[in-house]
């Protein structure tokens, strides 16, 4: 799985941060978790391209984390969509693109499928699942975002296999857990060739919140956690006015939800690139996995 | 008159251009014409602020043209206006606002007066007038913007002045067309050290159009003349499928307006760096004083 941080600043955007978006590739298709303004550039940046593109998921309804959604959107029109896309988000994003298309000069030609969910769900797809859960975020209702990886085929053993004489040809049916009969006659059965299924990687956004007990329990023995860090601890009391986390707060998050790495987001336009690395620093003294996510950073699980 | 352009291209965003937007700095304040995604973002890069930004101007509502502007009141509003900011716009931008503020959590807590127009209408203000036409853009009502600085106070002559005995501090007042009396009791009169008031500049931009009449004459002699310029001439049945003009018709509007200079905008994302070089080269053969503006070029006129 590799995810991309396509903006990392939280409600106004400078210079080199754009506005919160994250891209998760899977096997050849991808999602989004937000889409904030200036989405649709990083995504041509990054270069993930459009296609592939087919769920995207809305945490909250705060400007800095949807208004990128429509522009995306119909970059999607113009671009000749046809494929279908399946936008997640809380009540009123529907009501918002009905409006656009009545109001302006604004249509959705591909197939959407919007679905709208008020309270913690769970959507099941091939490659992976994906749970939102309820977070806290003052008046705004907010969902965190959970996205478990379904487990991969085992490894084949090719040289075993290679000395067992299967031919190369049979290799697939084997990975796929069907025994093969070899031109001698003899059977080989995939738990002689294929180690276990691997597990799939695990990734949990805590999206804008106070440091919650519910992310801790989400993001335990998460591959990566991505936590909001708008601000730093001596501005403890912006962070509890504003309901956001410090940079602290998600690193004892982490700690406490055992995550293997801590992506630390949605920092707060007052801090510059030095004070970045000054944050990343003072994080790896209480979670040494903590890192400062930045635009196009991206990272493999 | 400082024209700044925030963004270039047309529909779909590159890597080096934004979405349509332009701003124009008159005497300590400026306006903006559209506000595409991104136009924040590029306002901060500009260097030139939110707080004198006082008016908006937008030309129709494609999603390209106006979408930047919600996460601009956002911000706005996160920066604690509190000067009114007045929008002009086609209907529909009005019951937009309106539907954000019902669906989701967003909220313009500074005063904002809007204005929506459906024909030619003529805005006065202290420093300058805008007049918004129809332009052709297909089923869209798009309108150009014609943007006339006030005449300014003609130069006193310094020189002239002093030897005349006008003390520095009277220099104010004769500028203002007030005669002054000086020590010894003579009477300066503002016509003896002050020279013809000067025109104020003119700007037309065309918006996304056809090549129209109506256009060549909002922008006759203009100072500049922004025109939409999304194809070149091998595209010329794009152009006329889709409301706009090629670079040629760009020019031949500019050379029969008698404008003193051309800017060429809102290129289509297929255009990159070494095209639009290119395109510039043959705009000037048929219009000298034409260029292709750039993301974040700024001019003085």
């Amino acid at each position: 799985m590799k995810v991309t941080f396509l903006g990392t600043s939280s409600a106004v955007p400078t210079k080199d941060r754009s506005l919160t978006s994250i891209a998760l590739v899977m096997d050849g298709e991808y999602l989004l978790i937000d889409a904030g303004e200036g989405t649709q550039r990083r995504i041509i940046e990054a270069g993930l391209g459009f296609g592939r593109l087919n769920r995207i998921f809305i945490t909250h309804l705060h400007g800095d984390h949807f208004l990128g959604l429509f522009p995306l959107l119909q970059t999607m029109g113009i671009l000749r969509r046809t494929r279908p896309l399946e936008v997640f988000s809380p009540p009123g994003l529907g009501a918002l693109i009905d409006s656009l298309a009545k109001h302006a000069s604004f249509r959705v030609d591909f197939p959407l499928k919007l679905v709208e969910f008020s309270s913690e769900a769970k959507f099941e797809f091939k490659k992976y699942t994906v749970k939102v859960f309820p977070v806290e975020h003052g008046d705004t209702p907010t969902f965190g975002v959970k996205v478990v990886e379904r487990p991969k085929p085992g490894k084949l053993d090719v040289e075993l296999a290679d000395r067992l004489g299967v031919p190369p040809i049979m290799r697939g049916l084997l990975k796929k857990g069907i025994p093969v009969r070899l031109p001698d006659g003899r059977v080989v059965s995939p738990e002689e060739v294929v180690g276990p299924p691997r597990p799939g990687k695990t990734v949990v956004y805590s999206s804008d919140t106070r440091p919650t007990e519910r992310v801790i329990q989400e993001a335990t023995e998460a591959d990566l956690l991505i936590h909001d860090a708008t601000f730093t601890s001596d501005l403890a009391d912006r962070a509890e006015a504003t309901g956001h986390s410090t940079v602290e707060e998600a690193c004892e998050v982490a700690l406490k939800a055992r995550a293997a790495r801590l992506a630390l987001t949605h920092f707060s336009a007052r801090y510059k690139e030095e004070d970045l690395r000054e944050i990343e620093d003072r994080a790896r003294v209480i979670f040494p996995n903590a890192f400062v996510a930045r635009d196009l950073m991206a990272i493999e699980l």
